[in-house]
């Protein structure tokens, strides 16, 4: 599955800054909705997206934060998305006697639809550039660290300004081009979100991690949530229609969705960070975590019931990152990456413009920023992000610690997390009464103290505060059994009581946040001022000098921001076998037979039952060159009519690359076909209310 | 299950060194058979066994270079151990067709027994103190690299004198109390051992990694084997007489096997450098190829098949080196281990012999030898031990390679694996024809490459030179298919060629070692000298402090060589609930009950079709408190009669502790009963051969 995306992290951690594209060619692009290629694809394609089917697809389009996209697809606030986006909220939703993420889930009547836990979706109504606004705030010759809070402190004013928690209205500055450009979004909040139908897994996740990021494939990878306002479905103008004959060999097809991050504007002292540091760095921690969390849901059927949607992310997290990684020390590709590095180089070189002369200098602040990032990039994950103390109490006690902490502040002197316009969705998560289960958390604690003690070194002053003369297991222990956390009731009670609250409550969890946080704070501080800002101001100069080069055709990295990408239903071959562009639904019996059936080859009872009643022939998963990358999963295929031909879920191994250089030969996204996802309703779950809401026929 | 124990990764990797026990107490100990606790046992349990007994114990017990331990076990050669020691054997001779690791082997006929690749057995017949004569050779005043080589030609003479290949005997020097004695060890070396019997994997590791380390447990963990000499059943007058009634609770028994490696003499220095950087290292490398092996045996049967030894025994290494960094986290421990070292630095402060105050600097040396030893540890790790180039086919490039280099020097110069009185063991696991599977290689090595190019950064110059403009995987594939070291006639011509057979035979994979050879050889030697010695020179000297501190009576860490261990049967008590010492055979059909028999928890067809025939109050497994560790896996736990009652086959979680100190308390041995053993050979397998081989009786 592509590589969901949560927010925070990455924004923190990966946001580099960047700006322009070379000349586009082919199908590459994630275009912004204000900023679509149009003259590139009446050329090519022959067809011109009017304004108003603009409108209609940005309106249709929904993120999910928790990490993914989707789309309504009826006048009723119904919502299409992956099971594996839903994979979460399946999660909370489930309890020992009801496993809905192994098991499926149908409401055949909307009583009976399930109200998720902390989730929000996001439908973006209008976009703003205010880049002169917030660049203003910076004046010449403020520090690192002055520039960086005068900027926070206007994006904070802007989006202040727009939000309108009242009605809903959400407001995020959003930095485009790494800093070249400021968008304002508005978006439509939505947090009664309901649970309408997800397959079982076997269904969904057919062929299991062997298979993910592979093609053929054969997962039924949907689910369907209804959004409702005022205790009502939501009534909506604007959804996607569903094709009823999918869509062809040679199509030319649309991608709506919310690509999480790209690094195609890096410079190659970043590529080369990323190559010899970040990516070994994050995918040794998602090694630990993936025999960690293996090894105690190989246990028992609870326990693995409490993992599983943890290990799934950190399994597809692992894969992806191989695959990048695998792309970083490809010379070929590397060797690309310096060609263009060294074409922007010539033209800065031979530029008579001071402005673009300026750019030179950027490539050696960018990679001693860089420097700087390896040097803090210990601290800040396991501080900062959190590895050190990983489980959801400690989040929480955060969370707490520094709402006592900030919000007596102005909101543009907040963390940006705390800012006005945001502090609704926080809260909304943090009294969220997701289940939490003692074990697993004191597992998971246990574990990231003990990547904190050996990381530092046992004798580290921090650590052993932090442990308080405890192993980590035993500390791990005292901490969870501890801390009253687990009750909303008690989080909403210090929320509420600020400072005082939270010295009277003498909570173990909330005391360990509070050691922890004035050196997570400073590494925070100097990681925002030493390599963000810097990077920041560095890749706004390349922009305009690579903007003064190729012109202002081009779509920015991509950054969990609504995107339209574009591309051709079409096989590929790969070491000379060609691979067709369709699957189908036979093919997963057959697939499944090979693998006798073993998992996680095997197949639900109710598809081994039910084999008889499908059309076999049906197309199941299908490939296009459409340009995405994880954060899509969940978003909506359309054809020219704006209709919904298919489901992307996935990219294949080829596209893995996609995060540094767009590959039009072999890199593919995967979808699940609208026919097979109507079959499926039909012959395997007689889902007739719902398909008749989808296709608008009995 | 206790970790096995290979040989050369540890001698070269772990060997500290450290002399002298604190004065023993209670069931504490590895002895070495010239050195046994006699007058301890006879205080404490009024049983002191004769110098016969011991001999005739010592000459039972069987020493597998695959990493375990084993037992004679009648006077025609039959050998006994674990299934989890067998299991390299087991998998080295499976087919696509017959898979005996998972579905076992009996051969209910001497011509059916079947001949292993490259398994050597060794059994122990003399041990001679060298000590004089080794550290004689180091004249005062020579370098640490000059002292290093003195004294290993010294070694090399003395076992070149005592070793007798045309009679099998083989003569290792080894070190004791971390070079307080040099011990010689003639072994009687078996080469021609085949496979009797091995029960389903299902029932040898019930539970799988879930159960591993744990208690309540219910495996049947044994394998039988025939030494064959001229190829014949070899006749023993030393072997173990079964015993028909097992052992009771409170009972005296000893434990005589090979413990792999323990720490106790550690100073703080050491101990903090396994604690934050060894052993965190290691389990980084473990965590990296438990996720590869696991998501590559997830894709396909034939794939599980060829990983699956690989995989447990990885599997095994990170729950044990888990729990070992566990204690080292826990501060009690710490604290206990401080003090004894205070203790010893009080005493030498307080002396004013001149020989014991020279030991007042052996802690500055070992510290500063340990941060030289950080600094080596990830090149050390990646050229000299392999892990930037993990395959097997680079390990017999490498062999060939240095060969060439090596044999045309007199013998004592060599690197000491090269040495003649091991040559001949060398040239045996070279010229064996276990299968070489090409894209388990290519998997293995393409890891490894990455790993390299990660560690060392993707511009490295050897980086380059290693990855020849190819991404790992594609260096990977070009490497495996090219090269002709599959052959094992190949591999036989090009030792008997030497250099010259080597430069005309233009193999790939041999170019790849011998471009990295002369790094990896440079940092050995650092190795060698700057940490290795610096320590052996520190530790004699705190060694002799400690003798006269504490006298003579103690036993020297663990070395992988034959040690007498004794205890007592013995339940323990853990979060106030008692866990009795014996389980019964019925136990097991209730825990995968329980389990749903979902793996690792099913149970073999067999097992479930004649559950009826089995007597299930038999006695399954039970513990014991003697002081064992990963290696002795297959020893028998024998009675004051010297009859076999037991097998080991793991310690409980508690025990992960042992390599750095010892615990009576709740730390125990886990072995099969002796009883469980024939119930299951009668009942199960009707092997009324075998019974009449062990019992006597028809």
């Amino acid at each position: 599955m592509m590589l969901s995306f949560r927010s925070f992290a990455a924004s923190a951690a990966w946001l580099g800054l960047m700006l322009n594209n070379a000349p586009s060619f082919g199908d590459e692009g994630m275009w912004l909705f204000n900023n679509p290629p149009l003259q590139h694809l009446k050329k090519q394609y022959g067809f011109e997206p009017t304004p108003a089917w603009l409108e209609h697809v940005q309106k249709s389009s929904v993120r999910f934060n928790s990490g993914g996209s989707g789309s309504f697809v009826s006048a009723n606030g119904l919502v299409m998305t992956n099971h594996h986006v839903a994979a979460d909220d399946l999660q909370k939703l489930s309890s020992p006697e009801k496993n809905y993420l192994i098991d499926g889930f149908h409401a055949r009547k909307r009583e009976d639809e399930l109200k998720c836990k902390g989730l929000e979706l996001n439908v973006l109504q209008s976009i703003r550039d205010v880049t002169a606004d917030v660049t203003g705030a910076v004046k010449p010759g403020l520090s690192a660290a002055d520039a960086f809070k005068a900027r926070q402190a206007k994006i904070a004013e802007i989006e202040a300004g727009a939000a309108d928690p009242a009605r809903g209205i959400r407001a995020d500055v959003v930095t485009l081009y790494q800093g070249g450009q400021y968008h304002l979004y508005t978006f439509k909040k939505y947090t009664d979100i309901r649970l309408v139908f997800a397959p079982e897994k076997q269904a969904a996740f057919f062929g299991g991690d062997p298979d993910n990021f592979e093609f053929p494939r054969y997962d039924l990878d949907v689910a369907f949530f209804r959004v409702y306002e005022n205790n009502q479905p939501l009534q909506t103008e604007h959804y996607l229609k569903w094709s009823p004959n999918g869509s062809q060999d040679g199509e030319l097809v649309f991608v709506s969705g919310h690509p999480g991050r790209t690094s195609r504007k890096n410079t190659m002292a970043e590529l080369e960070y990323l190559r010899d540091t970040g990516f070994p760095y994050l995918l040794q921690r998602l090694n630990r975590l993936e025999v960690l969390l293996s090894a105690y849901a190989d246990q028992s059927e609870d326990n693995r019931a409490k993992a599983q949607d943890d290990l799934f992310g950190i399994q597809n997290s692992r894969k992806a990152r191989n695959g990048g990684l695998g792309g970083l020390l490809d010379p070929q590709l590397m060797a690309r990456k310096a060609d263009e590095e060294k074409r922007l180089k010539a033209f800065i070189a031979q530029s008579t413009d001071p402005e673009i002369q300026k750019a030179a200098q950027a490539f050696a602040i960018i990679a001693q920023a860089e420097e700087k990032r390896e040097d803090l990039a210990e601290d800040l994950t396991l501080l900062e992000f959190g590895s050190g103390f990983n489980c959801t109490l400690f989040s929480i006690a955060r969370t707490l610690a520094r709402a006592a902490e900030e919000l007596p502040k102005p909101s543009g002197e907040r963390l940006s997390e705390f800012g006005d316009a945001r502090l609704d969705s926080l809260k909304f998560q943090l009294f969220t009464d997701s289940p939490i289960y003692e074990d697993y958390e004191i597992l998971k604690l246990a574990d990231g103290l003990t990547f904190l003690a050996t990381s530092f070194g046992g004798d580290d002053e921090l650590v052993q505060k932090v442990l308080a003369g405890k192993s980590p297991r035993e500390r791990a222990f005292e901490l969870v059994s501890g801390t009253k956390l687990k009750d909303v009731a008690v989080r909403q009670k210090l929320f509420a009581g600020g400072k005082a609250a939270l010295a009277s409550a003498q909570d173990p969890m909330i005391a360990l946040a509070q050691l922890v946080d004035p050196k997570a704070r400073e590494v925070r501080k100097q990681y925002e001022s030493e390599v963000e800002e810097p990077k920041r101001q560095a890749h706004a100069a390349l922009a305009k000098a690579r903007y003064a080069m190729d012109g202002a055709s081009t779509y920015p990295d991509a950054t969990f921001t609504l995107r339209l990408a574009f591309g051709t239903v079409k096989g590929y071959t790969v070491s000379g076998v060609k691979v067709p562009p369709f699957t189908q639904m036979g093919g997963m019996f057959t697939r499944a037979a090979e693998h006798k059936f073993i998992p996680p080859f095997d197949l639900p009872k109710r598809w081994l039952d039910r084999k008889d009643k499908l059309n076999l022939q049906t197309p199941f998963n299908f490939v296009c060159t459409a340009d995405i990358i994880g954060g899509n999963s969940g978003s909506p295929v359309i054809n020219k009519q704006g209709e919904v031909v298919g489901l992307i879920f996935d990219g294949n191994i080829q596209s893995l690359v996609l995060d540094f250089i767009y590959d039009q030969s072999i890199a593919r996204a995967v979808s699940v076909d609208s026919r097979a996802i109507t079959e499926a309703l039909r012959s395997m779950y007689t889902a007739d209310e719902l398909l008749k809401e989808l296709t608008g026929k009995p």
